[in-house]
């Protein structure tokens, strides 16, 4: 649009500005039972929804400019099912076996023995740092984009063992509700993961709406190379960051530079984010899913190997950060469901 | 604005493009004199407009949709000068300075040396990191906070030799046309500078309109740690990431995930960026800022300790990216003038 075309929309937004109110204060009443459908009504819905009042009514003590409005949510366990094993462990796995033939020098190599033994509890007691190590050594010497695909095929062909659908299919839907209800209020939703960026770009978009720029996770070194006279990025065998624990605000700070004021999380890995989010001044959301729905989920915390809910859950019931209990506070749980 | 009210705007913005198309067209006559009023009509300006019209025009084979309207600027010398020493390095000198008493180490360091000796020669020569590692030992043991508050103090009273006036005040005025220009037209546009990202996102949401999560740079190690029961981002003192050259391209990868559509840059240091940008398919706008006015600022390039442009103006002319000539193409230079 040209200069003087960008004034015309310019003019008629703030005529019609007397219009949305309008609009806004006949919706009112009709409102409560359209926000956050899949939500039961109960006090994780209302606090959510009075916090989101509090921030965006510009009358109020609360308010907070719309540049301010960031919200950062955990992927694995809080957007997407983790069970029985992290989703991308189980992409890493089957790229590990691919590559083990030519590294015989990984037989010693704990992370490795325990990937290909299935054994969930030793991945889960090493923690993310040594798995990731492990795979990025495997996809090292590859293209960003030829890794890309692999991961887009991978995603297109791979079932989840208990549902039988694609893994992407995991995803709740109180939570795809939460985004758009956050961002119809103005505020920029990001993921802040354990997982790697390179996993989560090629379908947060069109499951959640959560743009590949507004992902943060851990990540691979990558390196500039000429290929003839193409440049490509290359994937170098060492992890750049590990977006986990401590490192989640870190990497907020890295990629954001602003302290988010709402934030989502299931374990003992976003601790430190939420820690981080609710100790700045103002309103804060700080949130944790909990699963408690054995029969249409899962239901684990302290001594799962997997998304372990311990000192983080602890925290909560200190601090009263709101705990989502699924089974109690979601009407469904899947899309598909 | 709550769901109901969310689809009222819908409606309205629906029913209103005819209108915007029809207030499009009477304006086409009109908008040339208004677009980029700082440029001299010209081939540099000729040709950012056909660009953005070519990938704006939804009937065009070179129509890219508006996610993917990513645009990169270089920060020193691309969008505020950076004679006779880039801007940051005059504030790091300061900080070096007051921390020299407590690291007699460093007086073998040549960076030091070279820092207070004011050899911007020698400064040049060694490139960023070892300048940009002895700082990050300087300001460690910081929180990013207070850091933050240091750089805010130095840029409200620092004052260019030159000048005399802020140094903030030396920005572009025709690029900040530009960075309108593009954002009225859909795009994101992003800071991918060699300098480092504490030091420009306190002022460059002003000065440019670029909000501090798309400021992507170099930036230092900071860790997370608890001052009593408050959670801190303290600053180590080793660098993180050094966004030049090379680096350029992989920050943009790390912090955004898709490849620009059009990128900005003035020196040695932006090329492998152009190239990465240039390289992609569809339209491209690819274009060197060069320094040619000593007059009103400074003219300078392949013999330049600061800024130099060799191997990219060689391949500028061999691949036909626009190069702007300060002195003939920009009208004025600074808004103060």
């Amino acid at each position: 649009m040209n200069g003087c075309a960008a004034i015309v929309p310019h003019m008629i937004q703030r005529a019609l500005r007397w219009f949305y109110g309008l609009a806004a204060l006949l919706c009112a009443m009709g409102a409560n039972a359209q926000t956050l459908p899949s939500w039961n009504e109960g006090d994780a819905k209302r606090r959510i929804v009075a916090f989101v009042h509090a921030v965006t009514d510009q009358t109020g003590k609360d308010f907070v400019p719309t540049s301010e409005r960031v919200a950062v949510f955990d992927n694995d366990g809080t957007l997407w099912s983790e069970q029985p094993l992290y989703f991308q462990f189980q992409f890493m796995l089957e790229q590990v076996e691919a590559e083990a033939a030519k590294h015989p020098e990984w037989k010693d190599d704990p992370a490795f023995e325990a990937l290909v033994a299935r054994d969930h509890e030793a991945v889960a007691h090493m923690g993310l740092k040594p798995i990731l190590s492990l795979v990025a050594k495997a996809n090292s010497g590859m293209s960003v984009g030829a890794y890309d695909l692999t991961i887009r095929n991978w995603l297109k062909t791979a079932k989840h063992p208990r549902f039988n659908r694609p893994y992407t299919d995991l995803i709740y839907q109180p939570m795809r509700e939460l985004l758009d209800y956050l961002r119809q209020n103005g505020f920029k939703t990001y993921i802040v993961s354990g997982g790697s960026v390179e996993f989560m770009r090629p379908w947060v978009e069109q499951a959640y709406g959560i743009p590949p720029e507004q992902v943060i996770g851990s990540i691979s070194k990558v390196s500039y190379a000429m290929q003839g006279d193409m440049p490509v990025l290359m994937r170098e065998p060492q992890m750049e960051f590990v977006d986990d624990g401590p490192g989640k605000p870190v990497g907020i700070y890295r990629a954001i530079g602003r302290r988010p004021i709402a934030a989502f999380g299931n374990s003992d890995g976003d601790l430190q984010m939420l820690q981080f989010t609710g100790a700045g001044s103002g309103a804060r959301l700080t949130m944790i899913v909990r699963h408690t729905d054995a029969a249409r989920e899962w239901a684990y915390d302290r001594a799962s190997h997997v998304g372990k809910l311990d000192k983080a859950l602890d925290e909560a019931q200190a601090k009263g950060w709101i705990v989502v209990d699924m089974k109690r506070d979601w009407k469904r749980i899947f899309p598909f469901q």
